[in-house]
């Protein structure tokens, strides 16, 4: 800790040129900043070949907020560990960490400028035909083979502790869960909604599945997760598909990663309605991400299955009864997390281009209560919703709200 | 470490005469050693006015099978340190720890040697009134106080790590949820009793449900578990009881203890078949015991429902509907432990005296089949019996088998 310092382009041209052997001393590297958003620092370190990477470091505090929100630069070790562990199980689609600096809480890592942030592309209706696939194959991966159908208990604890993560988990915490059900400071409403939102802070049967799946958050360590898959986390391009930004990785419930991506597609579904004018237009490309949740759950589905009738090394969960159970369950959690990303995207903290980005304003509330709708819908029937189908059915048959 | 050596009656009687206010350098001290059975050195040391205290220390084995089975020291701080935070929680019903020194593995604590184990005095056919209702405040309180109603996501996962506790809940994994549904070499299996526990190697749909609860053993950390609540580690008498040995303490779920603790009277139960011959007393002493199994449910749930209503410090666990949810979950998760309890006491490695003492083989492997029949039953119907009574409607309905 005593070395840290904040890095100035300077400091991050030095750090990529120690730390790349894609870089020489005679190279000329110019590094620019671009902030990543919320949290962190980021440059962009290039040589005069257009080769380039990327350094991104923790400051010790949240970068949106200011030195007044204090945050462990720990994350930066979290982050680095997470993904050279998920890009060891699935090197296809997380990206590529290069060296981590623990004093520095900086790591170097392969620069993705030539994909696309997933998010940006939808709102632009852009369509990746194997994105769900794709993503399938990343959350079987790498959830099933830090489950405890892989490790055993030694081993299992040792990881979750390495991995506890404390300060960013209480921020989804209190973000995902908490903000959105109750009258709270942080909460961001866009005035034409507050009726709908007000009726989130009395509704006792959503208050009740809510504080389930929180509950599920705080003391279901399932699997490693990313912890933070929205559709800002993924670049993508027609054949690639690659995640990034897993500082929120914790072990806790695999259907939190998959509902948090399920939950972004349905998010940019909403969406569709107000940025999309063209009726056929949008149709299609509401059709487009109805097919990709499909594909999304089944991939996942499938591989997983596959992993766990062939890869499961602790022979308690060999039995297929409890491993069809065992997917049954991540289905209705991951349509519960779902749920809560479509109404804390809406009304909390942490908004999405994909409603913010619609200019007609009556149309933008419309689809955030059409947003808040299915949110509450699938958080309440997500046992009853046991396949994807149904879901699908459930978002294509509820109207657009006045 | 490097000061630890294993006790002589000598280093018992001075680690006493060091630690205890009650003992002076005048005192003429005598210790001696006396087995609690599995793991551990146990000394009582006493002056000659009567006044004693129990010394226990942690060996680096397994002092039941000896040094080809290494364990870590590290439980005596988990026993000293569960038996602190629950005796702070509910010191009428927790052994009192007066010292722990971590270098030589030792716990200095209370003799409760005024009072009786609770296993030997109900295989004798004793009663105790107060037993379920006080064991029912100390499961609430202890695991109430430890839980995410109260602790927040930061404190939560602190306690987690530090009791995480990985080597002694690998012998609960595999002694209570592996070993008994297979053909395994630790397996103690009475040879009247071979065909029923042949059954359950081959029984999916058991398999299936006992991996259910084991994946929430590794992996649902609710509360504080004292982790090993069966009737030998509960001292009572007419007005008190007090639990000891809390070596297997971790965060796991709340059933587990309460399930325990039930799976025991359930033994006890079973046992009555073949300990008493005397019908209407053998009767009277069910009797006794489903009552009690009613009252230490109805208790818990009474106490841990008003600490939910007035003590719960995180506001998404406030709703009613959701706390009725959780105690409903904490009984079907109880149910099941319980049959586990009863199923790898009577075919896995550590057998009960319960059933052991039984002189009348053929009676006691009728017995050992009524609790195999007892114990599947629960495990299978876990989620129908919504209610203490029903339990024990199935248990008084359910026929001592040939």
């Amino acid at each position: 800790m005593s070395d840290y310092h904040i890095f100035t382009a300077d400091g991050a041209r030095h750090f990529a040129l120690s730390h790349a052997d894609a870089f020489r001393d005679s190279d000329q590297l110019e590094a620019k900043e671009f902030g990543d958003g919320n949290l962190n620092l980021v440059f962009r370190v290039k040589n005069q070949h257009g080769r380039s990477l990327i350094v991104k470091q923790a400051l010790p505090y949240a970068r949106c907020v200011g030195e007044s929100w204090p945050l462990t630069i720990d994350r930066a070790r979290i982050e680095a560990e997470v993904l050279l562990r998920h890009g060891r199980l699935c090197p296809e689609h997380t990206v590529q960490v290069l060296h981590y600096d623990p004093a520095l809480a900086a790591i170097l890592m392969e620069d993705l400028g030539q994909l696309e942030i997933l998010r940006s592309a939808l709102v632009a209706g852009k369509q990746f035909p194997l994105l769900a696939s794709q993503m399938a194959q990343y959350l079987a991966h790498t959830l099933f083979h830090t489950s405890d159908f892989v490790l055993n208990g030694l081993q299992k604890k040792a990881e979750v502790a390495r991995f506890l993560n404390p300060e960013l988990c209480l921020i989804t915490e209190d973000l995902f869960f908490t903000d959105p059900y109750c009258n709270h400071e942080r909460n961001n409403i866009h005035q034409a909604i507050l009726p709908q939102a007000r009726e989130l802070w009395h509704d006792d049967a959503l208050q009740a599945e809510v504080a389930r799946l929180k509950a599920d958050f705080l003391s279901k360590p399932q699997a490693l997760l990313h912890g933070d898959v929205h559709s800002g986390s993924i670049f993508v391009s027609a054949t690639q598909c690659k995640v990034i930004d897993a500082e929120f990785g914790f072990y806790g419930p695999i259907g939190f990663d998959v509902g948090s991506l399920l939950g972004n597609l349905l998010l940019s579904y909403a969406g569709q309605f107000g940025l999309q004018e063209d009726t056929s237009v949008r149709e299609q490309q509401q059709a487009y991400l109805l097919e990709q949740i499909a594909t999304l759950w089944q991939g996942f589905a499938s591989e997983f299955s596959q992993l766990m009738q062939t890869q499961t090394k602790e022979s308690s969960f060999a039995s297929s009864s409890y491993q069809s159970f065992f997917l049954q369950q991540v289905l209705a959690d991951s349509i519960g997390y779902a749920g809560c990303e479509l109404i804390r995207r809406t009304v909390g903290l942490a908004h999405v281009a994909d409603l913010e980005q619609i200019r007609n304003e009556p149309q933008q509330a419309r689809c955030e209560r059409f947003a808040l709708a299915l949110g509450r819908q699938l958080i309440l029937q997500r046992h009853e919703l046991t396949t994807i189908q149904q879901l699908n059915t459930l978002v294509q048959h509820l109207p657009l709200p006045a």
